[in-house]
C-alpha cells in the first residue's frame, strides 16, 4: 500500500487519538498516489501509526479510520464499524428511530454522517475518501437497516474543500410518502429530501427534555422555530401558550403540522416573520415571556468571520433576555464550532451586563448523545445549549 | 450610611451583576467605617448602585446583597432573601430535604452557605459580613425552618482572608443521634459537624444519577470514595461489584454503613488506603474495572498553585483511565475552581494521549441545581465532572 510518512514531531496528534493530518505534516508520499485511496501513515522514524484515506486536495489531506493495518475499503469493515457505533446507541436509547447512526470522526468514520429516521436513512458523505467508498457504505447500511431508502444529502459546503460538487440524491430504495418519528414520545414529521441539515434537528434530544419544569404555565416564545421541535416540547410539557417564529414558510407550515400531530395546536401558534425583525418589535412593544428559547443557525461558518457573529449573539441574546420576565429562563444555543465553551459564556455574559439583568447559569449543555464527542478531537463537539434563569 | 465611592471605571463589574468590590477600586469611604457594617456604594460620578457590607482587612473589601437602599441588618431581609433560595429548590426539588438552601453569590447571599439534612442545617459564614448578621441569620433560618439544630462549620481556610477564626459550633438546639437523608431514593447518614465540608457532598446529586446505564453488570472502582455516595448509587444502579478506596478509616466505615443501610453491602466493599498508592498498585497488577469513579479532593486551593496542581491531575487521570477496560466509562471530576472547564478538560485530553487511550466525551457535567451558578460571578462555578468512555 501507498505509504504517507510524516515529518518529524508531526505524530502526537495522531498518537494522542486524533485523526487528521494537515498537508504541511506529510514529509513524502512512498507509491503510487490516488486521491481517495488508503494509504498506510507512518511516523518519520518509520512507526507505523494507521491506515487512513487521503486527499491532495484537501488541506487536511488524511484522515484515519484504523489504527491497524486493514482494509477500509470493503463493506465488511463498514458493517463492522457502523454495527460499533449502533450498540453504542442501543445501549442508551433502546430501540430508538430518530437517531444519527454516525458522527464522523466521533464514530472513528470521519467524513460519514449517517442519519436514521425510521425506514429512511440520510447520509452526509463529506470527503472524497467517504464519497469514494460511497457502495461499500450504502451495502453496509442495507445489509444493517435493510431501510426503505437512503438518501445522501450531499448538500453542504464543507465538500467544496474535498473538490466534491453539491446535491440531494435518492441512492437506493423509494422515499415513502411521509416520515414520522417519535422523540421524547412526541411524533414529528421530517422532510428528509428538503429539511434542514439532514431533515431534522437529532442533536437537541436531551435538551427538549430540559424544558420540563420550566415552562409549566408560561408563555413561551421559540425564535427560529424550524420545524417546531422546541415549541412542540415546550407545549407538552405543560406551557399555557407557545408563540414560533421562523422566516421560512415550509418551516412554519411544518411546525403547525407537527403540533397537530400531537394535539397541541391549540397551544401552538406559528408565525412566517425574520427573528431579528420580531425580536426588536417584540422589545420595543414590551411584551414579555415566561421562557425563550433562542436556538439560531450557525451565525458562524469559519474562523475568520468570528468577530462579526460574536457581534450576532451578542445582540440577538441581549434582546432575547430583555424578552424574559423577571424569574424566566432563556434556553439559548450556538451551534457553531468557532464558538467554543468559554466564547459562547463570555458572550452571554456581556449581553446580560447590557441586557441590565442579573442571570443564573442554570445548565450548560451539549450536544445529544448519538453525537458523540471524540475527546482528542474538539472538532467533534459543537453544539452548546444554556439555560438561563433571568432575575 | 456610610458611602463607598469607587474609582472611576470600576462600577463595571458591579453594573454586570457581580457583587464584589476589590480593594483598590476604592476611591473613599464617606462616614464611619465600622467593618463588616453595611455602606452604600457608589460610582464615581456619584450614582448608587447597591447596599453592601464592608471589610477593610479583605482583599474583597465589599460584597453587595441588594441593589437597593435597604437594611441588610435584619431578620426579615434574611428571611425574604433565603425564601425565595428555598422556593427556586421547591420548584426543582420538590419537598427533597438534603439540599443546598444557600450557596453565597449564586443566591445574592455572599459569603452564606446553607445546607440542610432534614432538620439540621449546617451552616458556613464565610466573611466578616455574614459573621456579624449571624443573629439575624439564624433567627431567620429559625422562623422558615423550625430546625432541631444549627450546626456552623467555619472551619474553613477561606475565613483567615477575612480575619476570621476557624472552628464548629452548635449554634442553635441539640444535635440528634444520627442524621439520615435521602438522596435519589437512597438513604446516606451524614456526619454534620464531623464530615467533609457540611458533613456531605450535594454538589454531585444529578451527577450520581449519571451513572445509570454505565454500570450495570459491571465491576466498579470508586477512588476518593468518603462516604461512599458514588459507590451506593453504583450499586442501586445494577453494578455486579463496588470497590471504594478512601485514606480515612473514618469515611470507609461510615461507606460501608451507608452501603448497609441500603441494603447493598454484598455489593460494596470499601478499603482504607492511600488512593495514588491504590492506583499504583492496581496498574502494576493489571487489574481492570467496567466503570472507574474519581472524585478528589481538591488539589488547587489558589491560583499559584494551579501547574503543581495540572500534574496532579494529569497523572492521577492518566492512571484511572489505564485501569478501564475497553468501551467502560471513566467518571472524573474536578471541584478546584481555578480549574476552569477548558483546563480540565485538556488536562483529560493529555492523560488520555499519555495513557495511549482513545476517549470519548460522553457528558461534561457541572454542579447539581442547589449550587446555582451566577453568569456573571464565574467565581460560584467550581465543579466538573466529565463522564468518559474509554475506548
Amino acid at each position: 500500500m501507498t505509504r504517507l510518512i510524516l515529518r518529524p514531531g508531526h505524530d502526537r496528534r495522531l498518537r494522542a487519538g486524533h485523526p487528521w493530518v494537515f498537508s504541511n505534516e506529510i514529509d513524502r508520499m512512498e507509491g503510487e498516489t490516488v486521491p481517495g485511496a488508503a494509504v498506510e501513515v507512518h511516523a518519520a522514524g518509520g512507526e507505523f501509526l494507521g491506515t487512513a484515506y487521503h486527499n491532495p486536495l484537501s488541506l487536511i489531506t488524511a484522515r484515519l479510520l484504523s489504527r491497524k493495518r486493514e482494509s477500509i475499503d470493503t463493506a465488511g469493515f463498514f458493517r463492522h464499524r457502523i454495527g460499533e457505533a449502533l450498540s453504542y446507541r442501543q445501549k442508551i436509547y433502546g430501540s430508538a428511530e430518530a437517531l444519527r447512526i454516525v458522527h464522523g470522526e466521533g464514530d472513528a468514520l470521519p467524513g460519514l454522517v449517517v442519519d436514521r429516521y425510521g425506514d429512511v436513512l440520510s447520509v452526509q458523505f463529506l470527503t472524497l475518501g467517504m464519497e469514494k467508498r460511497r457502495d461499500a457504505i450504502v451495502e453496509a447500511l442495507q445489509q444493517i437497516f435493510q431501510p426503505q431508502a437512503i438518501v445522501a444529502r450531499n448538500d453542504v459546503a464543507v465538500r467544496e474543500l474535498e473538490g466534491l460538487p453539491q446535491g440531494i440524491e435518492l441512492l437506493l430504495g423509494e422515499m415513502p410518502k411521509e416520515v414520522i418519528v417519535e422523540e421524547n414520545g412526541l411524533r414529528f414529521s421530517v422532510d428528509v429530501p428538503g429539511g434542514q441539515k439532514t431533515g431534522h434537528f437529532l442533536d437537541q434530544k436531551e435538551n427538549h427534555r430540559a424544558l420540563q419544569g420550566r415552562v409549566e404555565g408560561r408563555k413561551v416564545l421559540d425564535l427560529f422555530c424550524y420545524s417546531g421541535s422546541w415549541a412542540v416540547h415546550a407545549a407538552r410539557y405543560g406551557a399555557a401558550e407557545v408563540k414560533g417564529i421562523d422566516i421560512s414558510a415550509g418551516a412554519v407550515a411544518l411546525a403547525g403540522f407537527n403540533a397537530s400531530l400531537n394535539g397541541l395546536e391549540k397551544v401552538c401558534s406559528f408565525v412566517r416573520i425574520d427573528a431579528f425583525e420580531a425580536l426588536r418589535e417584540m422589545t420595543r412593544s414590551g411584551e414579555q415571556f415566561g421562557t425563550v428559547i433562542l436556538d439560531p443557525p450557525a451565525f458562524v461558518k469559519s474562523k475568520k468571520k468570528l468577530p462579526e457573529a460574536v457581534k450576532g449573539y451578542l445582540t440577538v441574546n441581549r434582546r432575547a433576555m430583555e424578552l424574559v420576565e423577571p424569574g424566566g429562563y432563556l434556553f439559548t444555543c450556538s451551534c457553531s464550532y468557532h464558538m467554543d465553551r468559554e466564547l459562547f459564556l463570555d458572550t452571554l455574559r456581556k449581553s446580560a451586563a447590557q441586557a441590565g439583568r442579573s442571570a443564573r447559569l442554570v445548565e450548560m449543555r451539549g450536544q445529544a448523545w448519538d453525537h458523540p464527542v471524540l475527546l482528542n478531537c474538539p472538532e467533534t463537539e459543537y453544539l452548546k445549549c444554556a439555560v438561563l434563569q433571568i432575575l
